[in-house]
């Protein structure tokens, strides 16, 4: 198969769906490779590294998307990239339709075949593309929850953890999936006093189990949530409402 | 040296100074003992075990305070015992006089020279001695807890741990010596959520470090210790007043 | 629906089915709930606490029982309250059946739907309202070997999880479901010795990854077994015989 | 004593030397306390908490340095503060006089006894009001480096400790001091790749036994850390300058 | 049922297939038991032991074969031993007949029922007999790897862990299943620095919770496995070759 | 100073005194360094990393001795070496001189200042130099009894730790000082079953903290020691017999 990596072209997105490791391997398989030229410049992959690893460098995203099979991108296709996709193609990257139908039309209109990462399923009905995502978030939750608790910022003036002799930050992680379980290691593992809410008793064993007993986890009740978010510093809710689970792909954590 | 070891005669006293192991390095360091019938009962220690270990045997106690150099006890003497302690003799067990004149005038007019295990120090200023009766303290201060808090014990019904999904006992250590840390280390064993006070900034750094993050360290004020105790369904208060431990021995945990 | 919450009548039963959280979630679900006077005091829950979660308190359980479509309960009922029951209306508690036939013949004339809280399967054939009482049991077991273990009560003198330098009890764990692992943990956190036996090797490999380490697994062979059990100070067993498992809901853990 | 605490003065400095806690341990002490109205603001403690502690609230810094014995702040003094000052009067606070000697004139000026936090030293040599700063740094350090890693900050765009499946970074800690064992806490709780360099084989060992082998320890030569810091991701030297230790207190951490 | 054991014939087999437990179960369940004399030599286990477990012993191999329905081996049978068995009876233990067509032909010319321990699948699809051999592979493998690494075995001269202050053997487990789990559980219980590759992410996740941040988890590229393979000092490759996997039981771990 | 590096000439001796890095420090601090050529050949640093690291390189050892005020080595010097060193000369090494009379002749003979790395002490009383062997010592010992446990070695046929189901080995260390509690923890990284045994109570104290419960601590006396010795698959007898510790410095560990 031809296989296309054209750059990001959104503001502030740096990341580049075709990384150099995953070119080698499709080299391997036998597939050809094209990549636009600069597209690692956001992860500093240089246009040797695609070549070192077998990627032909081609000056223009157009050339890109007008030559190959398959398309691999990272964020959603943006207007000017509808329009040069076609029939015969696929798409392969996030593309988080829910909140979007514009995108939705202009994929349709181009009559590409778009797969999107977040909707990938394996065997257990797990989202095997989303979930690194998931945890990526509930890591990164933790690191923004730090910095909103500093007084320049507004916050009060609280360090996660403490130090010895003072007490650490109280967060409430409402929802025990991979996002609340991510941010609960980051904040177990900077000393905050964890507290995990979750409806699923069965879940709740297997986080006391994991945290061996440094997190308290608590059945969530109206009474339960009450309680608890009165009570921290911090409160990170990773729940889905049970509506967007249903209707929507676009709301990954 | 002529060692003897008698029954302890005070109700509900089962422990015996001279435990068959002790008796063995005695006599391979080239003493002679001497134990009483039966001393080893509430320890399930028969004599035969006793004479396996090189001890003779004698039919009283009498004849153990009678013949020998030194008396090996754990619980201070009782007026019986007073009587048969002599000048030259050496009694060797837990005297804890301050709170006991009548016992430290029976021990001088015996003439005795009387070693209290809870005053031997070691070159760190440590008692050696007494720091295992501490751990012990601390340890059953945990269980104690535990029973106290069912609900037919008149307690208010929780388990010290809580399960999976259901909030654990909120243990107060007052003090983090020797009795308080090990009283900690059972409570965090059992899943309690546990806080140390402590006046010592440099004890509760050590506590941080022993625990890695799982209790709470909070240096002791007023205010924190009002705080902590009010939320608690534990309270251990393990720490001496400071009159108490410059005047006594008594006040062993 | 209507649901009503009796107080428990059983001697010694200080539980109560509906909980003030339990309540504030029927109702804020569209139910209205009545709740017999004093029947949270055992857990040290007030008539207003109750009114204030959104019950009706009413003065007697004459009246929860003649006024609503479902009844919960903790304890099985009790002959009083078989003759309270009546036809369309459910009863939710825990009934242990098996070894109480006058109790089934009671609701099966009531004609009233009763659900059996241990019976009450998920859909992996977990037990999830039976789950947390075994996991209370098993925290339970080790607090009650512990006060069996002490001399005062006839037991070997020993503390569980012994001192430095002294050994801790052995204690042997027979079978590895719920029960077992929970006694397991509190055995370990409070520094016993532990093994346990099981027939599922799958078990205990997720036991020995569970513990990492802290655990002696050991598959359990009569030979096994009866090492084990002459060498242990304490010894659990908490595996359902086969038959019992299969007949009767009663044999709990 | 009369104790004063005056509001801080400096831009952007939130905190308080006299919180409400200490207020009341030195009234419960049997001294005096005046602050300053709104002195607590930036710690949230309104004027009625420092009432409720046995303060009395006065409006000015005025009057609070000129009617007590004994001032406590945190930040240095002010140049508008040096003059308020005056002999037979205790200022305690940090002053970190080393790089500032402008306020060391104007400390002398004042003829006021003038005692720096940072000088503060214990029986064993520690520094026991300048660790707990060491501490926070320590810990804000790691805080600090993932917020740097950050592509929209220049960083490299890493997250400090990865996701399953993907490398964490490589943070290399230079001094194993108060510093940078609280970094490297902070570091490994986070997930990350930790080394620590000290030129002490005694507190490599230290560390060793702290992090149970979850950081790598490495004695510091020059070629170790020409090695290890080429290698990293992230840097922190926490040590001290040997001629910096020696003439100044201003090099906190 | 009369189940046979006779003693292993193939040079440094020192196992036996009936272990003296496992000779009680069967007789417990109802089943008659003989035992080849010494069968037991190489583990320790005398003729003694199996008689009292309830074994008859008998003075050859011959008489094991002739005259039992199921013969329970470790070792795949042996050439001698495929002439001895016979139609309608079973042979119970390793075959490994994949790379051994001669042991094959031996045993369908036998007309024994043979079933090999290794192809046995549980309800899961798990391979609860190959699993135990799977976990002393990789377990054993690193013992293995701390001799290769001696210099006087002609290796680097490394210690797997180091001591503080000196780094630690830097070990990649290629393949994070059974033997791969096991062998990184060993190494990084020795203090190395490990890192395991696997192609499938969930199960880099299962192993990252299970090792709590101690291993890195790399997802498994041509990329990665070069890097982390030019940078180790110790390589265990633990995975199948995908063909392998399909055609043959034969390349257990 | 003009240091000087010869090769070690004692068979099967693979290490070097000045390593490069050790080098690189002398120069830094602005000494000269003389290396033989191949000094390094045995840890695999050639020639040339040591002239980057500052060194000059010369063709024998004769060269080494003839002009250098200070020779580092790592073993013993031999009977060639004692020749070759000088009065005004240091020797920096490793001596053991208490069954070496000869040894010790030739070095008064030579008038060198000979300094055994074994002796060096710190201002703790500690052997810093000595503490890495004991260290290296304790951990080759747990590699060393897996190795003397396979059963083609002639042991009992066990692995270390062994595996879920099955009885780990049972490791009974004898003196809990730097070797022993490195034997320890190797042996508790693999999975066995490990008792230390100590006469010092405070010592076991902190072992019991170090290992949090993982190993047992016992008392030593003649009873633990014969009781532990009997029942354990393996003992290492870590401690000095009081008279050596006395005399020599050659039992070092």
């Amino acid at each position: 198969m031809k296989v296309g990596g054209p750059q990001e072209i959104k503001t502030h997105e740096y990341r580049v769906g075709l990384v150099p490791g995953a070119v080698r391997e499709y080299v391997a398989a036998g597939h050809t490779v094209l990549v636009e030229t600069n597209a690692g410049a956001g992860i500093g992959a240089t246009d040797d590294t695609y070549r070192k690893a077998g990627a032909t460098i081609v000056g223009s995203a157009r050339e890109v998307f007008a030559s190959n099979e398959m398309i691999v991108k990272v964020k959603e296709p943006q207007p000017s990239e509808w329009a040069q996709l076609r029939e015969n193609q696929i798409l392969f990257t996030y593309l988080h339709l829910a909140p979007d139908p514009e995108q939705a039309k202009g994929l349709l209109k181009s009559g590409c075949t778009a797969i999107a990462y977040e909707t990938v399923t394996d065997t257990h009905g797990g989202l095997p593309l989303l979930a690194p995502m998931s945890e990526v978030a509930g890591r990164l939750a933790i690191e923004a929850a730090g910095a909103a608790l500093k007084r320049n910022a507004g916050g009060r003036g609280l360090l996660i953890g403490g130090v010895p002799g003072v007490q650490p930050a109280r967060i409430v992680v409402i929802g025990g999936g991979v996002v609340g379980t991510h941010a609960a290691r980051m904040a177990t593992g900077l000393g905050a006093e964890v507290t995990i809410l979750d409806r699923s008793l069965p879940r709740l064993r297997e986080l006391d189990e994991l945290f061996e007993g440094r997190v308290r986890t608590r059945f969530s009740t109206i009474e339960a949530v009450e309680e608890e978010v009165f009570a921290a510093d911090v409160v990170g809710r990773f729940s889905f409402p049970v509506q967007a689970r249903q209707n929507s792909s676009a709301a990954a954590c």
